[in-house]
């Protein structure tokens, strides 16, 4: 069990449950403050009708978009089949994700392509490697931290004998300010192990490109 | 002039302009003290590295993303030319466009579709009908209110005998919490004057649908 498979953040479990909004793990009444607080530095009065639910609403909703800190890396490949035998590539392609950009906290969003090559522990189940990437996505994140924690825990966790992700991605922080570029996707990939060699690697990925 | 084109928040006008960032009109040393309690809020360390600057990047960002509560609704449309005759329709297809969901703080982004007949004031530079769909859309919004925003601007400041406004965008606050509607479009329309009429809005309809 890799190290870096541990929270990363261990400050979040001591994070209180709010009971009022049912959002696990963020302190939800010092968030609605300091929403009230932007509302009101942005120059806004955060008593109009549409404004005074936003402080709850923001709330409920990084206590739903950040759920990944609170999730526990270490279940989704918890589970293997040992009398599959397979030790052939496993693809799982155009996993829809979102997550939060931790520089701006605006979302960024794509799909991701997730494969391996079962190793010790044989195979895990096909929605557990869609569960692997929401415990990633769903924190403040860059994208390529996401893709790299998904190819370790595969190797690490798994035991994979070898694990390729290609993550392709739209950043809100790069379209609606900033440069605003419209469109432009961002790309990220990490490949481990027996899969790093020349002809499965770049079988694997015309399996990815398929799609 | 229309009552309703006055800024509908004249508190926005008091907000100071911060020297060090730029970003005008927001209270940034306002918005970075808030957003730290929320990276602490949700149980991040907002001292790591990736965060570090993320308060001072998220104030720069309010700043951009809500620039069009800064600015002057009645001074796109000032603009007219009194030489060019025309009296039917004309349509500006496929304007894109980003705002902010005022009751999540989540972005939505689609494209505007504006049209008019011009009337009293001739016709309008093809760029500023671009520019009013920007100062309505860069502020706190729900989708309705930017659509009517945009089809009154153009019956009362250009005088126009008829407006058709057609928006369609994808909401994140669908699509990455709550319902988690992935893909879902949420198209409004505001249809002013003449081109409520029977043929005339048909055929502005389609030609909008073309696009
Ligand atoms: N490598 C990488 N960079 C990212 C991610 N998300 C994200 O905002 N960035 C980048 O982080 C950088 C932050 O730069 P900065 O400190 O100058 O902040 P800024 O908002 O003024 O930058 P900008 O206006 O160029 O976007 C930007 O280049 C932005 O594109 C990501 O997931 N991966
Ligand atoms: N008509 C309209 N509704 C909107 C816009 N933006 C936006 O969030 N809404 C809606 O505002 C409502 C807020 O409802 P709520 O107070 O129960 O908040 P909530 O976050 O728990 O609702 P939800 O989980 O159903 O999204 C939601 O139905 C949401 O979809 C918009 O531009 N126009």
């Amino acid at each position: 069990m890799g190290a870096d498979l541990a929270p990363e953040e261990p400050a979040a479990a001591d994070a209180p449950v709010d009971p009022s909004t049912g959002a696990p793990g963020v302190d939800a009444p010092r968030i609605e403050a300091a929403v009230r607080e932007i509302l009101a530095a942005i120059g806004e009065d955060p008593d109009r009708d549409g404004l005074v639910q936003t402080p709850s609403r923001v709330a409920r909703m990084y206590g739903e978009v950040f759920e990944g800190m609170r999730m526990d890396a270490h279940e989704p490949l918890s589970v293997t089949f040992g009398d599959i035998e397979h030790q052939e590539l496993v693809l799982v392609r155009d996993i829809r994700f979102h997550s939060m950009c931790e520089h701006h906290l605006l979302p960024f969003f794509g799909t991701a392509h997730v494969g391996y090559i079962p190793g010790a522990r044989g195979v895990t189940g096909l929605s557990k490697i869609a569960r692997l990437v929401h415990v990633y996505a769903r924190r403040p994140q860059v994208q390529e931290r996401i893709t790299t924690q998904i190819a370790d825990a595969l190797m690490e966790e798994l035991r994979a004998a070898g694990a390729i992700v290609v993550l392709e991605a739209s950043h809100m922080c790069m379209s609606m300010r900033g440069v605003r570029a419209e469109g432009a996707q961002t790309v990220t990939s990490a490949v481990r192990g027996i899969l790093r060699k020349g002809t499965t690697r770049s079988e694997a990925m015309s399996l990815i490109m398929r799609g």
